[in-house]
């Protein structure tokens, strides 16, 4: 009975401290002379799919998520901007082992639910499952100081287009393979984030280094 | 009588040859090696609406758009994405003289009506009417190869989003001043430009040189 009560404590318990296994990743300061010019950056911009699936390394992934979104000013305001400055945006950062928010002012990842998650992002797409981190671009559109829901959409859509580029432009600059999606299973990434019901995935950005041909 | 009919023809008449005035303008080459690195472009990436009146550089407003939308591959493909490359963007230029269409495979302005828009595009916000160029981007979202206008339209307005991040990267990697906006009177401007029902103003970006403090 004693045995048939632990297996059962283990069984239930076992998500919970899978989660708790999951640590703050406190990240880098940005290198903020990094990269080629904006122009050839621009030049050599596009949507590469084929990515090597060895982790990136860990100025690698700050930087990423800095030009992403990172805060570039005392104010806190960001690289990107958004509506009425109104930051509607969230980034998810999906690693093999976890998913973790981007926690921009102080520069570090959350963790927010163990288990790879990809999948979810992959969508039938083979190649995000195995990306070393997949970005998840996500708009909270409750945000807004307006009433108008559809607008609001709208406005979560363009602000996280405006993310996406960020990715796509530092990408082409420092040599990293990425490409923005729409596609990814909406329903089950809500739930297992714990996302509400104005949260809404816009785009998810897989990354990792090029495949040497 | 034949002064009178002279008269009313020179009325009615006028609008049509005013637009005959504008001339294509051809856009000098990109500068691909141009801007300061990604990474400093995104720590200055700011919205600025302090701009100057003076008309920019020939070579300032080529860049501008080749960076915006511009052709950066043989095969057609550009500096942004679009959602499955159908290419819904299209990139108005609002000049004092009059508004032209960008014409990215042959690197030229295309005219589309003579005559001040950008009282139209700046809603009530004096600086947007006295900016030198104004650009506008617009989604036509019936170039998606799927039968969704709900999705389309998030899909029009995330590819805008990427645009107008070209636009403000390219500026703060060049020391221009410019600011995502998606206020505007957008009945008259679909009007105006001669806009499909499928056509979407997304956003505008206002594109000055910043006024010196």
């Amino acid at each position: 009975m004693k045995n048939a009560l632990l297996i059962l404590a283990a069984i239930f318990l076992a998500p919970l401290a899978q989660a708790q296994e999951l640590k703050e990743i406190k990240l880098n300061a940005p290198d903020k002379n990094r990269g080629t010019a904006v122009m050839t950056a621009l030049a050599n911009r596009a949507s590469v799919r084929a990515m090597d699936s060895r982790p990136l390394s860990h100025q690698d992934l700050s930087d990423l998520l800095w030009a992403a979104y990172g805060v570039n000013r005392p104010d806190g305001r960001r690289t990107a901007p958004t509506a009425k400055n109104d930051q509607d945006i969230d980034l998810y950062v999906a690693l093999p082992a976890g998913a973790y928010l981007y926690d921009a002012p102080n520069n570090l990842l959350k963790p927010v639910v163990s288990g790879d998650i990809r999948p979810l992002l992959a969508a039938g797409q083979e190649f995000v499952k195995s990306a070393p981190v997949v970005l998840l671009i996500v708009s909270d559109y409750s945000r807004f100081r307006m009433n108008d829901p559809d607008l609001s959409r709208l406005w979560g859509a363009m602000d996280g287009g405006i993310v996406s580029q960020n990715i796509n432009i530092f990408c082409a600059a420092v040599g990293l393979a990425t490409v923005p999606r729409a596609y990814m299973d909406q329903p089950k990434l809500k739930e297992i984030l714990h996302l509400s019901a104005t949260q809404l995935p816009i785009l998810n950005n897989p990354v990792g280094y090029p495949l040497v041909k």
